[in-house]
């Protein structure tokens, strides 16, 4: 089969070799995700392009990464770090501190595109146990030297950007083990560097590996899965999509170990306790601020995929969609697995994404009424036991015919479901010819969610030619998250940033949390004195002081902890 | 009709007013709980008693409240808090400070009954509102005065115990008022001194009161319901005895509001967030080492009982039972809601108590195998939407049977739904003829819950003439608590508290948790150093030091926070 001309657009080169691309790609090196013609054309009508503009590719970050920044750290510390890692894991190259310094925010796509690197970390080590990372801590501690914590390389917000230089340790080269399976605790016990897929195929393959007497799974799907480690899961608070069933990366923790410059901890195991406010918890969240996350021990869950059952549904309104939403949450009979709930634009753009649009199916919905830019897709999965899961789905389909949605069949969710992982290479193939797409994200109450979305896509929409995409997709009986993803030309990184913060601000001003599952990092840290209140941060700059009191653990505006009115990128 | 010989031993006079038995009573003063027949019986049979034994009541602990001592506070701090609260709201009484200074403990209760009191709050105070608490606090920051806060008076575990005198702050006398019932959050925000039973009758009734869509339930059913306050459940992380359902106390918090020596601090009010490490949550189980807890949001349920489904199974063992605990927690099903396994003893005592004894029922029992001392019982409940509800019961039974049980309809599960509350009000009984009963728990792990069960049960039972009863009431897919309950004969405090201390001793050292839901409190602080280790103390203390500098929240012991190797008996 030959490519045709809209195809041929879209490139299928892996990045060159030591390449900026090479780092700020998203994802694995041969794999795209590449805009499909209804998403290509909507783009091109909503920005008003032709295809002329999509001749040639503007910056393609091809170049390699040769320019020369010394390491700052004196030689006898590389040598001290030399000597606890081993040579072979310690490396003051140029491109690896680039590359580890870096996250996966459109800003460092930007800027790596037009060879601009952020802050540098001055050496990269690769421990392979705790005593290695034991011993790291306390030189660094001795010695002043900034630690940034390296996991799966995912984070959005500069979560670990050096911005004091320093040295990063990475997590997923050799700290990436299975411990323990548990069969009888139904838990995991595993090294922090572990990436996701690693975890779940073992666990999906429990009894070949273990002889255990069934498989299991992680239950913990974020879309950054592919890329991201169980220890970043729980140091950014992240959530899985599936989390409406299986519970918050936070609600997945039954006990931890972190090296902290105060020593080493380990948190309590058990199901629940009296025993004071819960350390166990207070260390969830913390992004590397208090100490470095190196063993974790989660809950895991019956692997049952047979017992999988989609749901789709169209409304008249994303108000009506809500509504039913809100009544499941509170329904008592078991939560949906996967539960989305696509606003009016997100709607209009997924059901070309998702290849409805045009369809039979299309035609059905806009015969019975449900009109683009105000129908509202709601897509759904129910899992667990195989009648527990059916009596979810029955109910599902009992509320939302009560609020006037249509049944799609599980078709689309079906549709939805394998390429899950897949939506953020979409960027790259946008972002070669000039058009950013990125994503901002809150935890909202039932009752402040509408203005929430109503503010903040006004911000966002007040911006000429710019798509607001917004779904809620982490469900609770008394709330939910809202995603915000936005499309829009390239008109410079400032532009860009100015805008950024300008959403930031409106979520934050119409009541929305600063983050639902993203984290804070250093990109959302200049709101969190404001949102938190000073009391409340103060309380966690008292844990900090205590567990970190030389401020080594992810300093230079990390959380806002040490931030004080500063412009996070310009500490140095 | 004329009461027997046997009903007449039992005393059904409520206290004598500002006696010292109308303080350390359980519940309310006009209702008693009575051993019934065969539990006294059984109990004459262990301890070698006959009925002359119970010819005379020991001690009543009738005596007026009548010693003196003169509250050490200077009359300008009296009449500052008079000021503040008003007069009528401010008392330096002895019998007003020896009532709102003593918890529910044994040890207390044998003293009390020998006219002996415990440290005594020199002030105590009931304030109307939050300003009001805050000026307290500020007065006796500044003034070094300590702060004890009394929410229901039902702590086991000495957590209000005015070891420095000070001042106490009564919560559930002004402060215990609901302030907004929110239907679309499925939320009640309240003043944290408002008792179990007034909130629940008002969510159960909200369609009559709130003209809201459905009635509602507040789902946390603790032993001490009755007498306890929405503080207290958070403050010591209780647990209610649907919990497995409906979640402990820690996870029905949406937000709080403290007033602590370091400001006011309301935290974020969001079914989740990913701002850092949880401030929310950080206070939960601070035990008034922190601040005062003043006003609350919980999350609420729908309302259904005609929905709950009764369930009762007699196993061969208490493995067995446990085995098929496991099963249904790990089965993806939803959880049952009261879910109760009585071990060889407790099931055994447990059917004389709930009057199975002896029946039809009974004898079935025997006749099918379950011998007296080896047979375990588990009762239950499954609550919320009705296929949901009898989704659960349909698997439960297919699990109890697999492992070996047989289905003993739902009779005995509800014929112990009435008496929930009251067995605590047996206490009194047995102790006017010089018996004692007292509880002590923990929070275990499938993989180490016999250990833990046999290593304390064996220090338990090592006692002569003990009587030592368990059940695992709480339950998670990774392990449930134990709950020791033991009878035995009065020998005094000293070695009533010596054992009680080699039970404590015993539960630290097989795995246990020290507390799985009545909070540490003064009496198991001594534990915590060696069961959290030094570090993680340290960060609790960081916390408080931070929040209260001059450490006059709940200083003496509270949570071995201020311990140091000192006998918290003996602190002044």
């Amino acid at each position: 089969m030959t490519k045709n001309i809209f195809e041929s657009l879209w490139r299928e080169t892996p990045p060159a070799d030591r390449s900026y691309r090479s780092i700020f790609k998203w994802g694995a090196p041969g794999e795209y995700k590449h805009p499909n013609k209804k998403l290509f054309q909507e783009i091109k009508e909503q920005f008003h392009l032709t295809d002329d503009d999509f001749r040639t590719i503007r910056t393609t970050g091809d170049e390699s990464v040769s320019f020369k920044k010394k390491t700052a750290l004196k030689a006898k510390h590389i040598e001290a770090f030399e000597k606890i890692s081993g040579k072979e894991n310690v490396s003051v190259n140029e491109y690896d501190r680039l590359k580890y310094s870096t996250g996966k925010t459109v800003e460092e796509a930007i800027n790596l595109r037009n060879g601009k690197p952020g802050p540098l970390s001055d050496l990269v080590i690769h421990p392979k146990n705790i005593g290695e990372i034991s011993a790291i801590i306390k030189l660094c501690n001795k010695e002043k030297i900034p630690v940034y914590v390296y996991g799966g390389g995912s984070s959005v917000n500069f979560g670990f950007r050096p911005s004091l230089g320093g040295i990063t340790i990475v997590m997923n080269t050799h700290m990436n083990r299975i411990l323990e399976l548990n069969e009888l605790n139904q838990t995991v016990t595993v090294e922090a560097g572990i990436m996701g897929p690693d975890l779940e195929k073992t666990l999906n393959n429990a009894q070949e590996i273990y002889k255990s007497e069934i498989n299991y799974t992680c239950g913990h799907f974020p879309q950054s899965f592919e890329f991201s480690s169980a220890g970043g899961w729980i140091a950014a608070l992240g959530s899985g999509q599936a989390s409406s069933y299986y519970g918050d990366a936070y609600d997945l923790v039954l006990n931890q170990t972190y090296i902290t410059p105060a020593g080493e901890i380990t948190t309590l195991a058990y199901p629940a306790t009296a025993t004071g406010p819960k350390v166990n918890d207070i260390f969830k969240g913390s992004e590397g601020s208090f100490g470095v996350l190196v063993e974790l021990t989660l809950k895991i869950f019956r692997y049952m995929p047979e017992n999988r059952k989609h749901f789709g549904f169209i409304f008249p309104s994303f108000e009506a969609a809500i509504n039913a939403g809100r009544e499941i949450t509170q329904g008592e009979f078991g939560m949906p697995a996967v539960f989305r709930i696509s606003d009016e634009e997100e709607t209009h753009i997924g059901l070309k994404l998702y290849g409805i649009d045009g369809t039979i199916l299309d035609k059905l919905m806009q015969f019975r009424g449900f009109k683009p830019m105000q129908r509202c897709l709601f897509l759904g999965t129910a899992e667990g036991e195989k009648s527990f899961a059916k009596n979810i789905k029955k109910h599902v389909k009992l509320i939302c015919k009560k609020h006037g949605g249509m049944y799609i069949t599980g078709l689309p969710s079906k549709m939805w479901e394998p390429g899950r992982y897949k939506d953020p290479y979409l960027r790259e193939d946008l972002q070669d010819y000039g058009i950013l797409i990125d994503t901002l994200e809150t935890g909202v109450r039932w009752d402040n969610l509408h203005k929430v979305h109503q503010e903040v896509r006004k911000f966002i929409k007040a911006r000429p030619e710019t798509i607001c995409m917004t779904h809620g997709s982490h469900f609770y009986p008394q709330g939910t998250n809202l995603y915000f993803i936005f499309i829009m030309k390239d008109n410079g990184v400032k532009e860009y940033t100015d805008f950024q913060s300008g959403v930031i601000d409106s979520i934050e001003k119409s009541g929305g949390s600063l983050s639902h599952h993203h984290g804070v990092g250093k990109m959302i840290a200049p709101w969190m004195e404001r949102h938190l209140g000073t009391p409340q941060m103060d309380i966690l700059r008292a844990i900090k002081k205590h567990l970190d009191p030389n401020n080594i653990m992810n300093p230079g505006g990390q959380m806002g902890l040490d931030l004080k009115g500063r412009d996070w990128r310009k500490i140095k």
